[in-house]
Parts: C-alpha cells; structure tokens; sequence
C-alpha cells in the first residue's frame, strides 16, 4: 500500500467509499499488522464489504519499474493486481508507482487484443464539465495506430463513465488548421477520419480547458507536459491570490468577505475531484490515485475503479476495437 | 501592418513607445493613406523620432506562409524585415501572422552561422519573476543540437535583457529523473551537461511555473502546446472567477470589496505584461506580438525589440555560439 500517505489515508479513504457505495466491496492489500492497527482505530467497520490481503513488500515510489517487477513478488501492487487477474477483485486502485503499476498490470494482466500499448486517462475540468485527455504519460513516443487506439478506449471512457452516446474526440496540435502539425498528429488526424469515431478535428491547447471536446488525444509526452503545465499555472495562480489576499489588513478584511466565493472557485478546479487516472487497454481495470491524494481525493480514485468495473469497460474496449477494424475492413 | 487590429492599436502603441523610451525611433511600415489618418488623430507628435514607409500590400493572418513569400513582395511585413537588413531599421515588430514572418525573417535576414532554425521564445511568469521558454512553436520537431542551440539563444536573451550573469537552463520533461524521458531529451541532456551553459537539470510542467529555471528549452510543438494549455486554464479560472463573483447580490458586494486585489493579481499574470515573443537565431533583431494585442501589449512587444537592439542579441548569439563551439573542440 503505496503512495505518499499509506494505510493511514487509503484505508479512511475505502471506508469512506464502503459508506458511499453499497455495491462495492473493498480488499484491502498490504502489511496485515498496520492494516489491523489502522481499522481498529475506525471501529464502525462494514465487515462484510471487507477484506485485509497480506503483502509482505512495498514498492518505493522511486523505484525502477523492472526491479519492482523482478524483486518485489509480493508487493501490495503485485498482489493487488494478482487479484484481479485471479476474478478476485473488479479492480485495482493505487497511489503507488505509476511506472511499476504500468509494468505490473502489462505483465500480470496483459494488453486486449488489438491495443498495443496502454493509456493514461484522466478527466481535466473544462468550462462545461470535464473532458478526457490520454495519454497522460504512459508512453514517451507513439504511433499514430497507437493514438487511434487511444482514442476509441478514451471513448469508450466517456460513454461507459459519462453517458454521452457519441464522445467527441478533439486531437491535440499546435494549431487547428489543416496544415499545421507534425507528421504524427497528421497521420493521426487521418486515421480518425477514417475511423467510426465522432472526431471533432485539431484542438489546441487552451481548447483542452474551453469543452472543444469530450476526449482529447496526444502522445503521453505532449500529454504530460499539458497536465503539469496546467496544474502549475492553477497553483501559481492559487499561491498569488493568497499572497495578494494577505498583503495588508484591508486585504486580509477582503479576503474574509469573499472566503465563501474562493471556495467556490476551488471547488470546480480542485484536483482531488478529479483523481483517479485509468490504465486504459489492459485486460483489467487499474486505476492511479495521485501519490499524494488525501482522504477525499483517494475515495474519489475508488469512485472511478467502481464505475468502470459496473460497466466493464475492458469488455467495452474489446467489442469497440472489433467495431473499429470490421470497419476498417468495409471501407 | 497585420494583427488582428491593425493600425488603430498599432499607431498609438508605437507613439505611447517614443514618449516612453527616449532612445527609441519608430519607422511605421503600411498603407501610407491609412497610416496618416490615423496619425493625423494624434497630433502631439514627436515627429523627428517617427517615419512613415509605404507599403501596397498585407499578409492575410490566415496565408500559408510560402504564398506571402511569393506573392506579397510589397507587404508591410516583407518591407519593416527589409528596412532591418538593409541596417534602416534595428529590429521588426509584427502583430501579423507567425509562419509567414518566420518564413520572411528566414528568407531575407538568413540564419546566424551556427544555427541551424530559428526559435520562438517568450517570457512566462513564475512564482519569483519570469522563465524564458523556448521553442514554443517555430519548429515541429528539433534535434538534440538544435535543443542546445536554442538553450544557448535562451541564455543569451536572459543575460541581454534581465542582466543574469548564468541563467540556469533547465530542459522540459516528463519527470525530474534521470531514466525518465524520450531519446531527444536524454540527448539533449547530455549535449547540455557537456556544454559551458550553466545547466540546471530536468524540468516539469509544473515546473516552469515554479521559478525552477531562468530559460527552459523544449522542442516547439510540447512548447506551444504547454503554451497554450497554460494560457487555457488561467483564462478558465477567470472565467470561474467571474461567475463566482457574479452569482448572487452577496458575491457581487464579496467581488467589489476584492478587486483591488483581484487587479493586482490580473497585473502579476496580464498576458499583456508578457507579450513579445522573440524569433531567435536570426540575422537580425524579430519581435512578434500576439496578433490580438491591444496598445499597452503591442508597446510592450516594442519595449522588448528596443532591449534587445540595445544589447545587440543576434551579435552576442554568434559570439556564444562561438565559445560554444571552441568548449566542444576543447572537450
């Protein structure tokens, strides 16, 4: 049990999510001495709804994915997904790792047929909603097959999560008319033309935040870049409005009065709400809790691993990617 | 004279420019007729300090570049690239469209020797000041030499306009270690860390916005995209901003007690405060404006010309480039 806070968040977190959600059941997976020590301190407990899992191992936050994998065969992430590949657990969701989660769900869970790589997606806030933007930093370097794969697993996201019936799908470029892009995003932008696909053309990178699109696509280096890029603006821009707020007595005055619409703000923007990435494309459902998520921000991550398990989305994948290439061949 | 308001924003930004800066001499490059009427509005002129020079023609913002090249030899952005040259002029400024004053400023002025492409680079806000950024957006794709190219024109443009003795040069990533990364940025690490620049390391998204480095170098399509998704999320957080403040009769009172302090916190990120991107590596002094610049912005795009022509950028690029090329056959 990884991430920066351990049992002491995870475990409040899923006791959290049992009272929220009366269809899930939660394992717990890691050292069973902390894991006792932690639930007597939440007496109340669902016994029912849960389980405790031994794991001896914790994979460090720093370490390398291949010695995650060689070396710790009994890590909590190892076990964890050992469950779901066994049909023992719907899901997994880590604050652990995210390159040995990513090794040890290829491994262990192995890729759908027809998806060569796996996907990190998550849900971006917009001026309507949210939007879904994969890869977030799975992969350093894609094809353009691989971003068309991208897409319709983005896809099937936002249908499975969101409801929406025909999810537009925005490509990230560097500006939205025709010529414009590297080979990558153009040969891309080919293939979702082509394919079944509600594709919505090029969005540019203030697009991701304006609901030009349900999902956008880009390669996991681009993709991660904009998501951090992103994330660091919002906290230089929460970091001045407190210095502002704090410069003087007047401010500080001013700053108590408009309290109530500063947390308005937050909360459309807050990242916790938006925890929880999916590991899209393996034969599994692995979700990625930021490492540093807090009670709320973690039982968010399991709100995501519970309504992609209700709607089976690797199945959903699956039947899309067979869509995709019967309709590959009629054309 | 392009951009998206011509010379009604343009004239007054360049007259407001010559009462600010004592040494500056402003040449305005149009439609002669156009550029009198609006002058003739302004009749406090310091006319020894300004001239005008015709020109029939204007590159449309949305000409392929190639076209304004071939057809628009009397274009007032062709004519403003020839005055510089020609030694008339010490430095172009443009609101008009990026590819094609990239392609002209290439065509007429030539590249410096030692650098293969020309870069974009623009300040950023940060926590403690600003960030250099480049390439955002000239090129497609780079190669680790031309990565290290653009670091040295980042720190050439720190030490000529902000004084920095050694700008610390940090390079754009997908994570702060070592094996994180695609093949471009490892090598561009290594060609950093071998160089005489004063290095700082890996970069993140976030990062940028931290004040973790002085310039911060990346190929020009993640620097357009993270850019523009930077630019995206401030404006959605104004845009939440308002509607908080717009809610109800109490928030309305709550927004007019905090906006002096909202005003100073729109002063600390006023994109309008940062425009003036900088094309690099060519043969004399580019200054690009964004296109829907107002006055205060389109003076600010003048204020960063005038800087640069007073410490003669593109000659201390070559002499760095120099050094940089001595370092190496010494290593």
């Amino acid at each position: 049990m990884g991430g920066d806070h351990g049992p002491g968040v995870i475990v409040p977190a899923a006791l959290g999510a049992l009272a929220q959600f009366s269809d899930l059941n939660v394992t717990l997976v890691g050292d069973e001495t902390v894991l006792a020590a932690e639930l007597a301190r939440h007496p109340a407990v669902d016994e029912g709804r849960l389980r405790v899992v031994h794991a001896s191992q914790c994979v460090e936050m720093d370490e390398l994915p291949s010695q995650a994998l060689r070396g710790k065969k009994d890590s909590s992430m190892r076990r964890a997904i050992d469950l779901v590949k066994a049909g023992d657990a719907a899901a997994c969701v880590s604050a652990g790792n995210t390159g040995a989660l990513m090794a040890t769900g290829r491994f262990v869970l192995k890729m759908l047929s027809g998806v060569d790589r796996p996907a990190i997606a998550a849900p971006l806030p917009c001026t309507n909603g949210h939007v879904y933007v994969l890869d977030l930093g799975a992969n350093v370097a894609s094809t353009a097959e691989q971003l068309l794969q991208f897409a319709l697993m983005g896809s099937v996201l936002a249908t499975a999560v969101d409801g929406l019936e025909r999810p537009r799908v925005g490509l990230l470029n560097i500006g939205a008319e025709e010529i414009k892009g590297n080979d990558l995003v153009k040969d891309t932008a080919r293939l979702l033309s082509n394919s079944d696909l509600n594709y919505a053309g090029y969005v540019e990178g203030d697009g991701i935040f304006k609901g030009h699109a349900d999902v956008i696509v880009c390669d996991g280096f681009v993709g991660n870049v904009a998501l951090k890029s992103s994330e660091g603006v919002a906290q230089m821009i929460g970091q001045f409005l407190r210095d502002e707020f704090q410069r003087n007595i007047l401010t500080r005055v001013a700053g108590l009065i408009a309290m109530p619409v500063l947390r308005a703000l937050r909360s459309r923007i807050d990242p916790r709400e938006y925890n929880g990435a999916s590991l899209l494309g393996l034969r599994g459902i692995v979700v990625k809790s930021h490492g540093s998520a807090d009670e709320t921000a973690f039982r968010r991550a399991i709100g995501v691993a519970l309504a992609e398990a209700r709607m089976d989305v690797p199945n959903l994948i699956t039947a899309r990617i067979e869509s995709l290439l019967a309709h590959k061949d009629a054309v």
